[in-house]
């Protein structure tokens, strides 16, 4: 990072208008307190063998309703990429939807954690992988000059801000079992599904026949971190010795898991997730109807994707507004965060408004 | 992590008697109100776009009174394995003492992210390697059978609790160059290194010709994170692409980066240093002379390592004192840490003192 | 492999009627001779130090008339996944035609050679990549979070059977250039376009632009082998060691590298390749005007693509002929090799004339 | 490679004199004969699909008397790093001998194939491991950041031309089991050892408790080529795709597979190992008794080790004699190949006796 003559720190406080990313978000002051509170709790045996982490791990079961190995790694792309070569070998595959992050934006994470495993990519409307689409992967080649498919990922919520249904996440793992492939989900936005389908957690993972999830943590309130968890026990066989190789095991492992026992505690988890997607359906109830904006996809988490005008899209700009512009020419995509503002998405909403007249 | 049926975590509050790591202790309580503070100033952006990742970097620049490049990574393991692995190619070699953390407690972290580079162990006395231990490896072999050097590691303060002196440095440097091995500076405890030293942290690294420092920050106060400090600039090459493919790079990475304030700021990190040393001073000094005891390395550092009779060690055991007995039989590793208290010591040896007699 | 109960070897003799593959094919007889010539001339040093693979590494740099650092490998997923290692790094990626044999038909070894990088697939007409296609893929991402391209490999000929002229090869390795990226090519059948170009080998190879050139041998007549070609001999630095760590330093290296002698004599292998290009376009000729034959692509080298109507293919098949459909429905691919016989060409052409017909 | 001046190579014919390696030996007539006997037969399927390699497979299966899963290679260096990484995990570790081929001369092969597996090294007389220090090794560490022992790697006959009895195969199997370990046996110059013990080879392999022998062909007079042979077939799940990935699978295979017949044909293999062996003790028998000679080990198969007078050394390489000098200062390695000539060795040890008593 190159030096440079930037504006003290202070000014920027409170100040970023954005629908950016759900990581530009803090760390919610439930998670915050128990980082403290596991602070004040003076001095603990490192790598996990401190009492917090064990009863996270423990209260992470509990919500599953399932016996289960949990391990915490720092981010998203440890914890998909050594979860999807703990399934399969170098000379395996995982298929996943063309669009997934662990295709477009882990700059090649699976591929290196792995050693070499190929992503084969399907496509599916609405960011969703398909039982069809996954049988057309496996069934296309059976011969050892291509790398055999070992894993199906899923990403709920998806990339475009839908939902796998209990049905479709069923459908899925059915056909995966078939052709003996494991189910991998990643759950970057998990509680955003699960806020979404207003369902028991266990009932799109386990019940209904996802191996391993990566419960993601940061994007829901936390400083840093994740959560791996195996429903399948066998499959995390010397999966703590993998972590510690590949620089995910926490010395002060305290400071990664303690900050979990304030989503878990009274649901926060939930309620963060519900707001954030309350803030994403209001953005698209108030785009509804604006001329020549488009709502791209269903709105079933905390995301929305909308064409603007180009015209509305450089004004906001320039006006300070950031977002991602990545589907199709004029595509925004809009996320929103666990603290996102009402205010702030009305404004937003009522500039484009303005804009759309003009 | 198995389910288990233990205490609750409040009743451990403070109680832990140990000298077992200076990892068990917790966030220094500048480095947390620096991580309070930039929760407080509101959305940021992620990956290390945020003013508090940038400001960070300057400061340490401006510590080490050179333009240089500076990466924060979650941890030891990682700091040093991805340094190491962008000084190498998988078929080259790294030379480190026997005692190497990297060669003795990464579960193959340096093999793994250099794709096989092999650590060329070297013995020499204090945990220290010598430009003729190094020469001697490096000569050795000349033929393709064979990783060829090309990296040269140093663990400041090591292993055991001793510091290279500047001139140590300066000479290992010196015969890496001629060799045409660059120079890595494994720092986890660097800070302790240099409050021992009492010199400005150029002095022992890029004035003395060190390519790259690992210079740790969770043994002196943070709660998760290590800054990968590049002196030449030219080896830092892509490096932000390969700390984001190996799962190295925060989303909210000023939670990572901002707590170094509270180190930086007002020296806190040299004060908590000396702080850690002065204990195992007092440790070394109240240890001297009681019989059957022997402190086995000049304590230069936060570490002392005494053979103890066996049934003292025991008995500490029994009393619920904790520490690492691994060099040879009664050697007892003893760390303090920023905040290990000089009470603690005192009853400790105190402890020592009257099982001695008995 | 399981045991079978197969027929014995020898009833097979000189019986396959096929265009499945040039690598059926046996070894040339020039090939063989030099083989014996050099196990009749006894003991030698290994592991390349012997006078043969000395000698037929000065005859390589003569046929290019530069310069260039050569090296044996076993076979053309080594050459290729171990050459693009040598030019990129893990977090970097490698773009290539969607047809590429290094995409679809290495089971992912350029991914495992280089530790994870990620291979970006481009279209073109004609199996063949254009300076369009590469800058787009170039410029779609410019952040860390995607594999930065560093390399371009061509395949020439290519998977379809066509050849670039030297000014595509120009054109591209000219925006390779800009664009900071290597030029790799694929030279599996780099004789079929030599000899279908009928230009100098180093015109379309390093007085073109191309970095580094896997030239097949194994297809041309080889028992056994590849040639990797560094024309920048700087990306050449340590390649030994890379091939040794590899597994692919053959110890007895003579036996890999004299039979080149056979090959290199008298042009053997523009004569191997001219025959199997002239079988490829006598077949492409009696193809012509048959109703429902349509050959796909130009042919400019060994193979043939021709859509056969369904039941000719199936009556083709029963029989005993032996040929690969994987492009389209009815879609075959036909390869002609340095001994391809005339009339086996006339004959099935033949059978297809009167199923055809019927 | 660089250009040289280099005589021309017939200049060379039969010249060599030299007890350097068995690897300068060339092609034995019958595995010369197979392999233009297999090119004779015309066309064949690639990749294993031809008739020459399923009938070798089954030609080892009937030589150890039972069902077991047979895979070609091209040289050692692929067959064990490939063998081992697929008995571990990158996170494991391998146990061998610290003077074990893997350990010394293989460019840390194993590791890279693993994906950093780290070789754990253990002391022995007479370059064998026993039962006592792999179990030091394996009881050494319990702990995530030391890597998991999961294999042990025996070398038969040993690098220091020693070879393992019946018994001491069996007792180290058993600890072996005992530890959750696999068994691999290094097999280089297994029909050396084979013909030493004149056992059944089952009797030192599965008998015995060995899951996986490189079984080596190179040195026994092939031109290149090792089999891989698992006698537990699950181990070799997806073996054949872990082939292809790492550039080991031979297109036009029946080359590397068919002059095994050659060595399998009427016992050539142990003819040509109790040869080697023979040529060896013959050696042994010669030096016996000269003074300042002294043989450092028993001569159990095709080596001798033998410390011999420095000017004595130095004479014979003045001469033309080519050895390698690397045990001690004087110690010579002294390697005898299928092919070498009794009144070679008695040359060379005449000059010895001759240059030892000046």
């Amino acid at each position: 990072m190159a030096r440079t003559t930037d504006p003290p720190r202070d000014l920027k406080k409170n100040r970023m208008q954005h629908f950016a990313s759900d990581n530009y978000a803090g760390i919610c002051p439930e998670a915050l307190a128990a980082l403290i509170d596991a602070n004040n709790s003076g001095h603990e045996p490192s790598y996990g063998e401190d009492s917090w982490t064990q009863q996270v791990c423990d209260r992470i079961r509990d919500l599953f309703q399932t016996d289960c190995e949990v391990f915490f790694v720092f981010n998203g792309t440890a914890a998909n990429s050594l979860a999807l070569a703990s399934l399969c070998q170098s000379y395996h595959s995982v298929i996943c939807h063309e669009l997934a992050h662990v295709e477009t934006d882990e700059c090649g994470g699976p591929e290196f954690f792995s050693g070499g495993s190929k992503l084969l990519t399907a496509t599916g409307a609405n960011g969703k992988l398909t039982p069809d689409a996954i049988e057309a992967v496996v069934t296309r080649r059976a011969d050892i000059h291509y790398p055999k498919p070992k894993v199906v990922t899923l990403t709920q919520s998806t990339e475009v801000g839908t939902v796998y249904t209990v049905e479709e996440v069923r459908a899925i793992a059915a056909i995966a079992k078939r052709r003996h492939l494991t189910v991998h989900m990643d759950g970057a936005r998990f509680a955003n599904a699960v806020a979404s389908l207003d369902v028991h957690p266990s009932e799109i993972t386990w019940r209904a026949g996802v191996d391993v999830l990566c419960f993601g943590g940061t994007k829901n309130g936390l400083p840093v971190g994740e959560a791996v968890v195996f429903f399948d026990k066998a499959l995390a066989a010397d999966f703590a010795y993998r972590l510690k190789q590949a620089g995910q095991l926490a010395s002060k492992m305290r400071f990664i898991s303690a900050p979990w026992l304030g989503l878990l505690d009274n649901d926060v988890w939930l309620r963060n997730a519900r707001h954030a997607n309350a803030m994403a359906r209001l953005m698209t109830e108030r785009l509804a109807g604006l001329p020549g904006v488009k709502v791209l996809f269903e709105t079933q988490s905390n995301a929305v994707f909308a064409e603007l005008p180009q015209h509305v899209a450089l004004a906001l700009r320039n006006k300070g507004w950031k977002f991602y512009q990545f589907i199709g020419s004029g595509g925004c995509r809009l996320m929103c965060a666990w603290d996102t503002k009402r205010e702030t998405v009305e404004q937003f909403t009522d500039e484009i408004r303005t804009l759309c007249a003009a």
